[in-house]
């Protein structure tokens, strides 16, 4: 087959581009850093935002829709806001082309240069408590919880599919409260959504914690995480939930009046996961001969590909799986039959191989006549030839064991990486020769965070939310430690 | 209650608007010409995008995402598209601000300025087109059936919620074909499913037709039309589906190898609708309370409301209620329970009949008594006192038949407002006293179209394809004509 991989231990990064562009996940536009997002790659994160958007609705969220284009005046009136995300963005300034005087095809009709330049939004805190001002006046109007399924732009210069991408899909909570408590608690409740959604639909095992000081929301008074380790032992960021305090309550003006009859500004949280989980699914499972999908997530559960010579063999086969097809869907399996003459089987086994379609089924002339069918499963490669009875039973039982041994493995492998150390050369070692999360002791300064970011391009990624307080010394100062941090480098 | 609203006799314009932002549909933002879809609104859209998604998929079609940014050159390659979009748009002229020298906050960044315009996508043949050419190299590439969910933006000189905004959402589907007649088979296919869709899910009834060649589709050979009026008399495009030809084939290079192994441009067709369908559906059955919904599209079926005096009676409905809603929800009725103690009944009444919820339940301590509950309709404003026995049953077929009402009382509506006409004069004094859909000769040239429509406003909506062969004379010019169609003044 054509589609030839390159392997994990050739070059880890190398794989990760030429996967996502071979199982048609997405590909490079002719735009600068803006990615396509094809049918099979578009499909699993359909399946992705059904049940983010369940589990959103579930916990009594509405979804509404904001402007995408921002007046820059707005981000300037929460000051860490502006810094953190009004530099590099996309700005309009014409509403208007016309046909060039000298022939020169259309060019930017300078008669219709906006008053006020607009920037297409790389999040929408700004223009969203705007509306807020308008919507809540009362305590009755409170709390409001609202997300929105949108597009945004962030400019990047070293931009890569999924993982950083110039425009990307994301939702983004965006919610507003009577007291503190009940910010802080939402902006909590919502990290362990996405914490449940990673692993139960992601497979993907994920630690839960606060970011430091430097590397939170710019806005934000809390950031809770959740972090995700990938197979080269980087950390990938996988989803973040702000509380903001009163911060934009202030910067729009948003108070409302309370039970007993005062003034207050409301407190706030918002919260958000991306396209990016795509890339993160995919380096999460998937090997060298292609994608290993969660079978929640995988647009096709099960293939079946028939093996013939003769057309009277491939109509035999056609009427035999047409039943089984009838009751796997019955039951809610996705099942694709690739009868297609126009390929081989072989080049079929390679294709859906490479998409990770967690199981496949063999049929051909034998098999009728015995019976049987050769179930293979994509996590394990392996084969088997098994009795068609009960195959529907069968079906279901495989396709959760694959979802638990996806799970299971990859966190077999995180837990392999986390390692504790108590100096700053362990550090370094465990850092350059081993990778994954470095649990270790930190005095708590940005500087020395910072520090330690410049020496070796390691990040605090979280403040494990589950570790126990423990004494300790500062691996870089020798400083006093309560609490040990989890340190990585990180997509 | 202070919500009031303009009659529609008194002013439908100022009513339609009122009631869009009253009934917390959308609002207008800080951003002229685009608005914020409020949860409401948004809710009532997510339940018309699920429709037709599944309609689109149950006809073969995957969905995808392209690049918002569109290069300036890609709109120059197909001549007539140019004309037609790349003119009212928003351009993005650079990627970057930076906070000011002189302190006056941040400002575009010169340095930043983009080689190329990017231009935010009024639709997006050209940057899909550019697409294809690499994803279609022989026939068993086809036929490619894409859909794509997205934002698009065209500016707005007078824009109108819903019905005319600068930004808006929507769905395009972009689909390629080995064949001109299969093509035209997928076009006229989606104008089929948009009036099914308009039809049984809206309770809009529309004409099918093709457009004219002045009020084609930039780019397009053919385009298939579906028309609904309005209450005011005024027609309404409700979605269109094109025949594309082989123009953007052409203008992106992009070819197949056919079955005979020869290389030949591929046919294409587009087909759209979008929150426009929002204003058409408002329009289509609301009245001077408010608005009235569907029930196939009503975020709320069914409203129950306790009338009480005391916390015990509240506390008997309350616990009457649960059983109640128990079993409307297993029979997948969309039901809520306001048992708000911050709102008064009288108000509650007003709120769900300004947002147009179909049915409503009012229960107080008599009806535990006497097992009875008053039910009330919004399509017909009637009320009953009925036995709670069999309520869900009852329930069931009483959102079926007002779904029936709904779209029989538009047809009979719009039945009333086709006026067959035979002279110019007639033509005139039925569109200023009657107004609606005018059938009448027109001799096929696009000067007698346009000076019909200089002289009152109206426009050939369509040629209706159910129309018979008439032979018969041009009103205006006297000129021979084959067939009627249907002119109207339109949104």
């Amino acid at each position: 087959m054509s589609k030839k991989l390159t392997k994990r231990g050739e070059d880890y990064s190398k794989w990760y581009n030429e996967l996502v562009v071979k199982a048609d996940l997405a590909e490079n536009s002719g735009v600068r850093g803006m990615m396509v997002i094809k049918p099979y790659g578009y499909a699993i994160w359909e399946k992705m935002q059904a049940e983010l958007d369940r589990m959103f609705k579930e916990t009594g969220h509405e979804n509404a829709y904001f402007p995408l284009l921002i007046p820059k005046s707005y981000f300037s009136r929460e000051a860490s806001h502006v810094d953190g995300f009004a530099k590099e963005c996309a700005v309009v300034t014409h509403y208007r082309l016309k046909n060039d005087e000298n022939g020169k095809g259309i060019v930017v009709d300078e008669n219709a240069k906006l008053e006020e330049e607009l920037i297409i939004r790389p999040t929408s805190e700004t223009i969203i408590w705007d509306s807020y001002r308008k919507w809540i006046q009362s305590y009755r109007d409170l709390p409001l919880l609202i997300n929105q399924w949108a597009n945004v732009i962030r400019w990047e210069m070293r931009p890569r599919l999924f993982l950083r991408t110039a425009e990307f899909l994301w939702q983004e909570g965006h919610t507003a409260h009577e007291t503190k408590q009940e910010a802080i608690e939402e902006a909590q409740k919502m990290q362990g959504v996405y914490a449940e959604f990673a692993e139960s639909f992601m497979a993907m095992p994920v630690i839960k914690g606060t970011k430091t000081e430097s590397e939170r929301f710019a806005g934000a008074l809390d950031t809770y995480t959740i972090e995700a380790l990938m197979q080269d032992g980087k950390a990938l960021q996988a989803g973040t939930s702000h509380f903001l305090g009163q911060n934009f309550a202030k910067a729009f003006d948003v108070k409302f009046t309370t039970k007993e009859g005062k003034q207050d500004y409301v407190w706030a949280t918002s919260w958000g996961v991306s396209t990016r989980l795509m890339g993160a699914l995919v380096m999460t499972h998937s090997d060298d001969k292609g994608l290993v999908l969660p079978p929640k997530l995988a647009p096709i559960q099960l293939v079946i590909i028939p093996i013939y010579r003769t057309d009277e063999q491939l109509d035999a086969i056609d009427a035999k799986v047409k039943t089984m097809i009838g009751e796997l869907k019955n039951r809610g399996i996705s099942v694709k039959y690739d009868n297609r003459t126009t390929y081989k089987p072989g080049w079929k086994f390679a294709e859906y191989e490479l998409k990770g379609v967690p199981l496949r089924i063999g049929i051909g002339p034998r098999d009728l006549e015995n019976n049987t069918l050769e179930l293979a499963r994509r996590d394990t490669l392996s084969k088997e030839i098994i009795n068609q009875d009960n195959l529907t039973e069968k079906v279901i039982s495989l396709l959760i064991e694959i979802q638990e041994n996806l799970f299971n493995r990859a966190l077999g492998f995180r837990e392999g990486l986390i390692t504790e150390v108590d100096s700053f050369d362990e550090f370094k070692e465990v850092l350059k020769n081993k990778g994954g999360f470095i649990s270790a002791h930190w005095d708590g300064a940005s500087e020395t965070e910072e520090q330690i970011k410049n020496q070796t391009k390691a990040t605090i990624r979280c403040i494990p939310m589950d570790n126990k307080n423990e004494e300790g010394l500062c691996i870089l100062t020798g400083k006093k430690s309560v609490k040990r941090v989890l340190f990585a480098k990180a997509y």
